[in-house]
């Protein structure tokens, strides 16, 4: 991949600075990636950059409760970073199950272009935390995952589930891709169940 | 303030993760804030909600050259909630300097009401963080306010100054602003230092 702007050859900065520039440049284009919920006012689709920041104000709220013991700041700079391979692979809906497996190589693709722009070292070092969150195999991983399907059913509740109606989403459909949050993180689980229970009552999610 | 949705009595959680969610909620509206600069496609403006990610981002990339012994952790959640304010008392540009004086006791009642929401231990220890980011007298508040300031340098100089010509922002008025960047964290003057020149060499700051 080219340099975002030729113009960062030209900058009076090491050449350090120089290649973390261009990758927060290229990485700002998280913001043009949209997902499939809207913002609560219904005004626009909510991009990726913006679902990355609620994910770690999330994370920061629920942590005291329900992580203590988990570093907090690893978990936050995980959300940050964990959707970063959109700007080259896009935002696939968690409905879209066979896209999502799919689409698994491409991301891999992806995040070692993107994080490749960074020196050396500080790229591993952020491609290691992205295949950490990948992978779930740590507690702040595991915790963070947890978060990452969590947020998307609160907004959709709390949006009176337009985007279940728009793809037509039932509640078994739900309750089993949700059941996951159970599974990263076991006391988020119940209040996972809370959202889904409330939704079928109000007719949010189909039969 | 109300809370944000009715629907919250009715949830079955327990109060706490209500006020959480509450809280959550609110602060999403985040997303509808929005800044002088533009996404760097130009497509529309972008949100406060945006540009506390790519904070955050930023302070990820550049802690390991430039603060290698600063809490990353406490800098990032400081990043991800310093601008929640603006949902009650909205965005004003760094170049409306009167104006953003007057607004200060506005940001602050805003802080109280919005924090508020929280159960009552974990609002006051983000209220604390917001004001330590506020105060400036720690490290950690340092580097954040520095980042807060360079973030949209980056941005206005890579869309090559579409700000700064919609503002009539001359060279004297950024170098002066943008020297508080220095101020806060000295190691990252020169790199503002380099835009700034870089952003007049080519004719983007007016004389």
């Amino acid at each position: 991949m080219a340099a975002v702007t030729s113009s960062l050859d030209a900058l009076p900065v090491s050449d350090p600075v120089r290649r973390q520039f261009d990758f927060l440049l290229a990485s700002h284009r998280l913001t043009g990636v949209l997902r499939l919920n809207r913002l609560l006012d219904g005004s626009r689709s909510e991009s990726s950059a913006e679902h990355s920041w609620h994910l770690a104000l999330m994370a920061i709220v629920l942590a005291a409760d329900h992580a203590p013991d988990v570093d907090l700041g690893r978990v936050v700079s995980m959300l940050v970073i964990h959707d970063l391979v959109e700007v080259e692979a896009g935002d696939v809906p968690i409905y879209d199950e066979q896209l999502r497996t799919d689409i698994v190589a491409e991301e891999q693709r992806a995040a070692a272009a993107l994080f490749g722009r960074l020196p050396p070292e500080e790229g591993s070092r952020l491609l290691a935390l992205w295949q950490e969150f990948e992978a779930a195999g740590t507690d702040a991983a595991r915790f963070a995952r947890a978060i990452d399907r969590l947020q998307p059913l609160l907004l959709h509740w709390a949006s009176d589930g337009a985007a279940w109606a728009a793809r037509g989403v039932t509640v078994a459909v739900e309750r089993r891709l949700m059941a996951a949050i159970e599974g990263f993180w076991p006391s988020l689980g119940p209040i996972a169940d809370g959202l889904v229970a409330d939704a079928h009552r109000r007719g949010l999610l189909a039969d």
